[in-house]
């Protein structure tokens, strides 16, 4: 069984922590066990995922070790307060410790309600992200952002928390069913529009191998996209500047998922309708052409992704789920726009006019 | 009316931040205004201390700023998962963003919520910490420590969070019932035992002043007790190494506490019994002499303190309770000792027929 496994870095000083990439790691490695301090540890997962992995990360776990399995219904819908405080019952009733390391086994819900209880557990323990969606491993897993959902608004509750470690098993992804995996590919396609004109050029050329999963395509679309941020990440990890660029079409698509309710749309799906948004956003504001809107447009709809807002969703339903948008500051919604392609910028001055001639046209 | 205040820092790099100490600093400064940034704010408050403070501090705030009050019942009992998540829920609806401030007006358990409601808004918002008890003055308001209790653990789901600045106003003291100033007292005598002889033995020697809250006692009791939190604190501040010495009791006390159920015991009190408790165990080592022990007894006993266990709280009882503490590490409890009067150590080679000793004699 092929053990290849490149590894990146997030540059956080003292807090720096690998990403290791590659095919079967959850089966061929003990990267997980290397990963663990202490002899309590806590895997978080789901009902679809714990079926086909759960067994393969337990086999990795030293043999001395207290290990408690938390099982989650699956879907976004579940990562909620109500969720996490049922962790943490689990947990406390297994007697765990502050020595324990949480791992996160499943997609970006998981990973973001572990990483949270993790965040939170005893004021704070270890965790490692194992991410087995496209989406986790290319975005959610990298980059210590952990939240639940709330009734009036996405991740409205959360804490900035970065894993020790991050293992990408990329063999995982042939399980995923096809809507999940291009919901994945929408964040592949924003780090070439925020960040890599170059990336973004060979995501367009390679959409064939993308859209079929072909091994080396994907290989280097997530180790691409995963350097990309850890980049932004180490320079910014709080949010203060830089790293808002990572929410290019995020502001119009969190809107979408509150509206829709969690788990109707996918993140990704919503992400793809919004970067659309945003870019044709930009196009309006002439500093990307409008040829780019429409190739993205081609692009996304290849790799099997919607590129409209649900219908029936106005610009006054869009503009007043904004306002509450963890971005906005002293009232004024800020937005992720293109100054070109491969280069983001973040404005606060769009104005009513411009969002209703955008949403309602 | 009296500005008089001494400004104290707890050195933190870039989160340093100021204490100031001095009476009538809700009702004669503009100090609380200065601290918060942005212009939002959520005050956090319980029902007993709404009535008399709530309206001196939104006296100080912007005019213009979206203020919130959030006013919770008063007690430990609601020091829970359920009250910070009503927390959430009340500040979503008023639409609070992430520029917005919160400001904990009151004791430890409104300092402790808001504190970790604090670091979860949003992933994490500025906070004031405004402590109206003595207990919250001398201890929970310093250090960023926060947390909701569980039923099955004390302070289990917390942060370290630092506040922006803390702002004691001493005159709030006169307030307080008998009881609860007691049980603050019981975290100054803490400081001597486990950091400075020479402020146990001024302790002793104006143990009337105390009792009978003499305003220049109290004055220099608070800031000698701040400035040895803030020294320890700056030095550990995620509780690594020495910061576990402010816990000297609290092993003990929690196990009471725990035990008689949230709220039925003052924290303080729970501590003051621990201490006892720690410093005979302390004794029987032979690294102090008995007659610290009695003399202890005596001063917590003048200062209107309890010196024994509840009645029926068994050795196996504190040791069940015990091995979930948050000091526990890969199995062994930890203590917190006196290695001498004004020096306290982590050890975690206590045997369990010495607890038994201790405890069922």
């Amino acid at each position: 069984m092929s053990v290849q496994c490149t590894t990146l870095y997030v540059e956080l000083g003292d807090r720096r922590y690998p990403i290791y990439i590659g095919p079967n790691l959850l089966h061929a490695t003990t990267l997980l066990g290397d990963a663990i301090t202490g002899r309590q540890i806590v895997v978080v997962t789901n009902e679809t995922i714990a079926p086909l992995y759960l067994d393969a990360v337990l086999r990795q776990l030293p043999a001395e070790a207290l290990v408690s399995s938390v099982i989650l219904p699956d879907g976004e819908q579940y990562k909620t307060w109500q969720t996490l405080g049922d962790i943490f019952d689990q947990v406390l009733r297994a007697r765990h410790n502050r020595s324990t390391t949480f791992v996160a086994l499943g997609g970006g819900v998981v990973g973001d309600i572990t990483g949270f209880a993790a965040a939170c557990y005893q004021r704070g323990v270890n965790f490692v992200q194992v991410p087995t969606t496209l989406l986790a491993q290319v975005d959610s897993s990298v980059g210590g952002k952990t939240a639940v959902n709330h009734p009036l608004g996405k991740n409205m509750i959360g804490a900035f928390y970065q894993p020790n470690a991050v293992i990408i098993d990329t063999a995982t992804l042939s399980t995923l069913g096809d809507r999940e995996y291009a919901a994945g590919l929408a964040e592949v396609v924003k780090y070439g529009l925020i960040f890599d004109a170059d990336f973004h050029a060979w995501l367009g050329a390679n959409r064939v191998g993308l859209r079929s999963r072909d091994a080396n395509v994907l290989s280097y679309a997530i180790k691409r996209s995963c350097e990309i941020k850890a980049e932004v990440v180490a320079a910014d990890e709080r949010e203060s500047g830089l790293r808002a660029i990572l929410n290019l079409g995020h502001t119009f698509g969190h809107a979408i998922e509150t509206h829709m309710g969690y788990g109707a749309w996918l993140h990704g799906e919503a992400v793809a309708a919004g970067m659309v948004m945003a870019v044709r956003l930009s196009a309006m504001r002439h500093s990307v052409s409008d040829g780019l809107v429409t190739e993205l447009e081609h692009l996304l709809t290849d790799l099997g992704l919607p590129i409209w807002a649900p219908e029936g969703m106005s610009s006054n339903t869009f503009i007043d789920l904004m306002s509450l948008d963890k971005k906005v500051i002293d009232g004024r919604m800020r937005f992720v726009l293109l100054a070109a392609l491969g280069e983001a910028v973040v404005v606060d001055d769009v104005r009513q006019d411009e969002l209703h001639a955008l949403i309602d046209r």
